[in-house]
Order: structure tokens, then sequence, then C-alpha cells
């Protein structure tokens, strides 16, 4: 089948995404991986990708599934798939596999991280999210009190599999919230993709064309996650429209997308000029763009996030498409910002 | 006041081990870390170990204090750490540091490796056990279903201080089971000091002779970490005596310390030479070397340990004093080679 390769180059830690229809039966030929293998998922995700990635690795891997959603990001159901591991008496030679969103890809790379000090990790992405932006880079994570991805590991995946088939069971919404990380790359680090995106009609014509737009994306990724592994410096870009959406995605308690609170968090960090031109795009993708919550709420969690240091949050700020500014925020001005942002 | 710094060089993860006496007090200068801390510590270290760290970073430290035994490597204690930092809002530039055995140094590197995806890491250890193995070379971990360190991480520290006074509130049950790892290392890597902890007329005179012996182990396993730090060879040598032990240790359940287990699992993995002059040493340092529990059980524990591999277990071997051996031992042999060891 026709697929496509990126390579992520971190020395050692380099590692392929192969991008392709129908490419998920082909797990154990790609991986190349000749060790035992838990396979963890999500009750979210169809059980026939997890069935057809245990049937590539054929005696060799059990399927684990934990319950759909952010709950499932614990410290609790992170023991739990360990467990499942050491019963599986997986050795350092093997491997635990993700199939599903950015819940498991998280969660099934800090098991890997830290089951024997350290495990392969491969990672096959079903959902636009979780292949545009969480599956890859090697960040993983469980949330904590409340506190959004505050205990993990930097866990390079030894290999990504996207089948851009399994974006087929995927709803409208989830797509849509999908998409906004790759608008929010565009945003800042890719402005002829943006405009391409501003020149879509909608969802639909975007949707037709989601391979070239994931692959764009990734690349965009894969370069800044090659110049700036560990989050020192450049990596931060990724982080715009997640400060405030951190605290919105806490505040709303799962009512909202990641993508979504994502679309939200962008808009108090903009130019006047780049807001004119997110809003309509957020709009047609259908994202959300009115804050109904409580939205001192989701600043006060979000200044409680792990971003924060010594009373003031990091920030991306985008003055124009294509470029970005981080700066620190003292709690008094981020609450302004979101404030006037959803007036 | 006199002392001694041995610095472990790892490229950027180089770092210090002060050896001294009354240097507890100057922890804050000698770190020279300006961020906030937390202090961890368990119920079994005198309380004025962990206040005279805390004067140390007044205005900037909290004690956190578990409870005393392997107990608290769970995952279960690791999240209350890890909330105990998140309620301290600890960020990025802030640290966590362990005063106390193995435990606490376990726990909390663990602890500072995944909090925000690591965190600085500092280690006082007051425990001679701690002093010449744990505390060194980055190896963090908890326990989960009685397999002994299976979940964890390498994170090294940024500093270790070793404040030899602190020794003076170990009984000798303790004192001698720390000395089992620096036998440990003179048996497979230093044959003069094994020579010279033979010369000895008993405890007393080594106890009197501990700063050297515990500077004599660090430099034999800085080495070691130096020259392989994730265990992918060398470093293996470090676990003469623990593949067995670890079983032993399991089995016991609490009744015996980590270094009578060594003690005990060093024993059927000796030549008969090695063997007859391993027994009188570790008898006049007041360590077992009989084993009154079950070693079916024990052994099959063992063979459950992170190290097997396909039904066959990694186990380090000496048949000569200053030399050694990694073997993969089938489980039927383990389970011989101990029976024989013990009768």
């Amino acid at each position: 089948m026709l697929k496509e390769v990126i390579t992520v180059s971190l020395g050692e830690r380099s590692y392929p995404i192969y991008i392709g229809s129908g490419l998920i039966g082909e797990a154990g030929e790609l991986f190349g991986f000749n060790g035992r293998a838990l396979i963890l998922t999500d009750s979210g995700v169809p059980t026939e990708y997890s069935r057809a990635v245990a049937r590539a690795f054929a005696g060799r891997s059990e399927i684990f599934t934990v319950k759909e959603g952010e709950g499932s990001k614990s410290l609790s159901t992170l023991e739990e798939v360990l467990c499942a591991a050491a019963n599986m008496k997986l050795t350092r030679k093997d491997a635990i596999i993700a199939v599903g969103g950015g819940v498991v890809g998280d969660l099934g790379g800090f098991a890997a991280a830290c089951y024997m000090r350290g495990i392969a990790f491969y990672n096959i992405p079903t959902t636009v999210l979780s292949m545009v932006d969480s599956s890859i880079g090697g960040k993983t994570a469980v949330n904590l009190g409340g506190i959004k991805n505050i205990v993990g590991a930097f866990h390079q995946p030894r290999g990504v599999l996207i089948d851009t088939d399994t974006l087929k069971t995927l709803d409208e919404r989830q797509i849509s919230a999908g998409l906004c990380e790759a608008v929010k790359m565009a945003a800042t680090l890719d402005r002829e993709e943006l405009e391409r995106l501003e020149s879509a009609g909608g969802i639909g014509e975007i949707t037709a064309d989601i391979t070239r737009v994931i692959s764009r994306a990734i690349c965009l990724k894969k370069a800044v996650v090659e110049k700036d592994e560990r989050e020192s410096g450049l990596r931060k870009v990724l982080n715009f429209g997640h400060t405030l959406g951190h605290g919105i995605e806490a505040e709303a308690k799962g009512a909202l997308y990641h993508g979504e609170c994502v679309a939200l968090g962008m808009l108090p960090f903009c130019s006047e000029s780049v807001r004119e031109r997110l809003l309509p795009l957020l709009k047609r993708l259908g994202l959300p763009t009115e804050y109904g919550g409580d939205i001192e709420l989701a600043a006060e969690l979000a200044a409680h996030d792990k971003k924060s240091v010594g009373g003031a949050v990091e920030a991306v700020f985008v003055n124009e498409i294509g470029s970005f500014e981080i700066k620190a925020l003292p709690f008094g001005e981020l609450l302004t910002l979101a404030r006037a942002a959803y007036k």
C-alpha cells in the first residue's frame, strides 16, 4: 500500500512515522519488532483496531482496555497498566503499543517509560489530534490533582503508525477538535498552511485533504522536536493555546474536547489582526470561540499549571501569523486577557 | 570542615558527591541551589537530619515524611509525594531532596524524575547502604506486585551529600547490612579492598575506618556508572548477590535487610574458593550465611525479577575475587544452586 514515511531525527532515539491507508494490519512488519507486546487501548476506540494490531503480533501480545476519557490519565490507571505488563511478564526486550487517541498514547507512553525503567513504546494514533500532535515528540504523562500532565516523562516512541482509514470512524466534532492543533501550528510557524486552511470552503473540504494536512503538521512538529526535544526553548511554541486551554479543560470537566479548549485558549493571546483571521477559521471548522464556563476558575487552574514559575504563567502570543513570542504573564493579566477575549 | 569531593562524570548529568563530618548543615551552600525544595524523609530517620536540611533551605522548603520501610516504595506513596510537591506548587526550577536510606532515595528520586517530567534531585543518604550504593548512579524506582524496583527511571541526582556523623545513629545491624554492598563491590572488582576487609579484626575495626571504606566503594561504583550509565553491560556487575537476593527479600517480607539478602544472594554464585573466603568475612561482619526461609519461593520470586528474559535469569558469578562473569540461568539451575548453597 502507498505510504509516506517521515523520520524524526533524534540521534539514537530517532524513529519513523508511517502514514497511509490500511497500514494497521502491517504493524508487525513495519515496526520490525520481535518481542512481546501489551496493546493498550480504551473503550472509546473501535475494537477492530486493537484486534488488527493483536493479529499483527499474534501469539505474542495481549490487549488491555482502559476506560475512555481523560480520567484514565491517572496514577491509578497507570498502576493497572503496569500490573498488566507485569502479569504478562514483559521484560526489557518487550514493548507497549498504544492504539487510540491522546489518552492511551500519553498513558501508554508513560507506562513504557517507567516499566523496568524504560521499555520500547510504539504508537498507533487513531484520532486527528493524536496523529498531528501528541503521538510525536515523546511527551508522556498522566494528570494529578486536577493538574494536567504534571507527572510524566520524555520517552520517544520507537515507531508511529498512522492508518488514515481509522479516521473514518471519527465523528465530525472529533475531527474538528484535532484540526485545531494543525491550526495552532500553522498560526505560529506556517503562514502558507494557515492561508491554505483559510481558503478551504469548510470542514468537508479540509477532511477530503486530511492526509496532507496531517503530514504537514507532523513535519512542522518534527522540526520543532528535533531542535528542542526537552522543551527548553523553541518547543514551547507548541503550547500556543494551551496555557489557558488547560485551565478551561480542567474547568469544563470533560464537557469540551482538548482541541476545543485549545481553540478557546488561543484567542486571548493574539493580536487583533490575528484574532480576526482565527475567529472565522475556527468557526468554519466547527470549533468554539465563545466560552460559557467560569473563566475566573479556568484562569486560576491555568495559573497552577506546571508551566507557572514564581506567580507568573508562560504564554505564547501570536502578533502576526507564522510568528510567536513567549511571555511570562502575571496571574492578574492572564485573567484580564481571558475576560476580554470572550466578551 | 574537612571534606572529600568525588565527581561522577556523565557529561551534562555530572554531579559531585561530598563526603565529610558535619556537612549536613552546609547543604544549602554545597548544593548551590536557589529554588524551593521538598525534603523527603521517613519515620525511621532521626528528625534532626531533615530539620537540619530544612534550616539550610530556610523559608523555601517543606519536610514530607513517609512511613519507614520498603512498603513505602509503592505507587501509592509516590502519589502522596507528588501531591505534596504539587501542593507546594513546586515548579521546574525546584527540587526534591531525599534525607535517609535507600527507600527515600529511590522513592524521592523517582518522584523527581517524573514530577513535571523531571526536576532536580539531591540525595543526602544517612545509611551505609545508601551511601555506598543506592545514592549514586541515578537508578530510582518503586516496587509493584511484589516485584522489586519494577517501576522507575534513570534520573541522576544533581548532588549527593554524605555526612558521616549520621552513621552514629545507625545500629550495628544496619551498618553490617550496608557494608555488604562494599563487600559485593570488592568481591567483583577490587581484590585489594577485599583483602583489606578480610584483614580487619571485626566489625568494630571496619567501622572505625568507615569513611575510607565508603569512599573506596563510591569510587568503584562511580567508575562503573560512568562506563555504563544505563546498565547495558558492565553495570550489571553491581547486581552480584541481587538476583536471588531480591527473591529472598520478597520472601522474607521485611524480616531481613536488603544487605542481608545480598549476603545470602552472593553465596550460590561463587566458586568454592571464593565462597570459602566470603563465608568467614560475612560472618565476621554479622551478616547471615544460612537461610531459614522458603528457598523454593525465593527462587521463584527471583525468576520473576525484571532481569529475567525468556525463562532465564541473568546472574553474576564470581569464580575468582576481583572478577566476574554474567550468565543466563534457567530457573531450574537457579533453584539447584540456591538449594545447594544453604545446606
